[in-house]
């Protein structure tokens, strides 16, 4: 279980590492990028996971989201994981697509062929890449939270409501609310769980608060601009659950920003300063 | 001579704007990005203009160095051209290497065959630019800076010593600073400018302050770790001539930092803020 150090490069006060590794969980190898903060050679520091969006591998939010000044100032690991499985062998949508198979894999465990192999991105984020990280030196990892884009807004919110022990708080760029119902989240679940809809519930953020899950403090930010609102997102479905069940969301609608990473980049800074009231508390 | 706005992204508090327009010093198309504050709606703001390096296009510096951030809270807008004329009739390197040809124009005007016909990158960076951004509203084009990496590093300072009056102030990270005395410079230099090395002297930062340049400010950030330090770049060469010259540089060596947009993206502000003294002057 030895982790490959692909690159690093010197980033602010800090160090951007990416890695290779073998997942048992995914059934094959896989890379992901650590951004490690100076402060962790003298302590231990906690952890923020970014989930990305569709499309992404783990180096687009490395690139573009422009975490690493604050990181750095507030002694914080930002760990970037891939969205899916990878590899010759791994399943992938034969009609192409982007939204679904490689690229694609909602931070959920496929229980229906031919994805159930290798789509097991749920036990691989929660449960597989903690002892991963154990091996990258510099990491605290009883301190971790949990953040992500679109896909990832939806992979960052369900992980926490289904996991809050794991996590202490969780924050989300343009998340997909409610998968159970929109396209993205209808042709996705159909594929890796099925026609069951009872367990797409397991896998919806507004379900599970709707559902009484426990809370865990919740910041998202969407973009009024964004392509995606109101066929794909559907914050208002969110806002909905929480208000009735008094969860503790902090909801902010930022006029003529879209979903591209030009909008999680403006906001990256106001993330990062959430997280670390807990991960620093 | 119409600019066609090919795409708007909100970014902090500014715009992320990209354009074509018809450029006739490069016979054909060219595209380029715009980042500008909100400050220009009621104040038109001052323009930084950003050279790229080896293989980049205008959107590589748009979307990696984090500019956008602290040139929003200046008030200076941010131009990112191309590194080179494109288009099906633009000639090429028939080796397909990256540092001849498509992006890779170096900032000159060619005089060779098959080149001279496309590659005009001076000619149009210090005069037919500033005309299509008269097209960009909000932008006070009598008061301009100039910054690159890389070979846009070459490219920023061998404009502002050749126009001194045209650039308030002038940086770079990790400039080829003596191209007459590099590979990349000499293979370059042959194709597009001929054999006659007297001629290379007008297009190499060292040598025009070793022939008495006039003085703009100049910012130099180098980082320790550059694969490219040694064979390519030579700052020392420029810190020498400066020295004997009595040019005004601030040259700045970083301990591990690499030649890449993370080492960009870390310096970046204090370049914005560098400028920002005489753009606001």
């Amino acid at each position: 279980m030895g982790l490959e150090l692909l690159s690093s490069n010197r980033c602010f006060a800090g160090e951007q590492k990416r890695y290779q590794a073998t997942s048992e969980t995914l059934s094959g190898n896989t890379v992901f990028s650590v951004f490690i903060p100076d402060f962790a050679s003298s302590n231990p520091v906690p952890v923020l996971i970014y989930l990305s969006g569709l499309t992404c591998t783990d180096e687009n939010a490395v690139t573009k989201a422009g975490a690493q000044r604050v990181a750095s100032e507030l002694g914080i690991a930002v760990v970037f994981p891939d969205t899916s499985p990878r590899g010759d062998d791994v399943a992938d949508d034969p009609d192409g697509s982007y939204d679904l198979g490689l690229g694609a894999g909602f931070y959920i465990n496929a229980t229906q062929s031919p994805w159930a192999s290798h789509y097991q991105m749920e036990t691989f984020i929660v449960e597989e890449l903690p002892g991963l990280l154990g091996g990258v030196e510099g990491l605290d990892l009883s301190r971790v939270s949990i953040c992500g884009h679109s896909m990832g807004g939806h992979g960052a919110m369900t992980l926490a409501l289904k996991h809050p022990e794991t996590y202490r708080s969780v924050s989300a760029f343009s998340p997909i609310c409610n998968p159970t119902d929109c396209p993205w989240g209808h042709k996705a679940f159909t594929a890796y769980l099925g026609e069951d809809q009872a367990e797409w519930q397991q896998h919806d953020a507004t379900a599970l608060i709707r559902s009484g899950a426990a809370q865990v403090p919740l910041l998202v930010d969407q973009g009024a601009a964004d392509a995606f609102l109101d066929d794909q997102l559907k914050p208002d479905a969110l806002k909905a659950a929480c208000d009735a069940a008094g969860f503790p969301l902090t909801y902010r609608l930022h006029e003529g920003f879209d979903h591209s990473y030009f909008f999680i980049a403006s906001f990256i800074e106001e993330h990062l300063r959430f997280h670390a009231k807990f991960l620093h508390a």
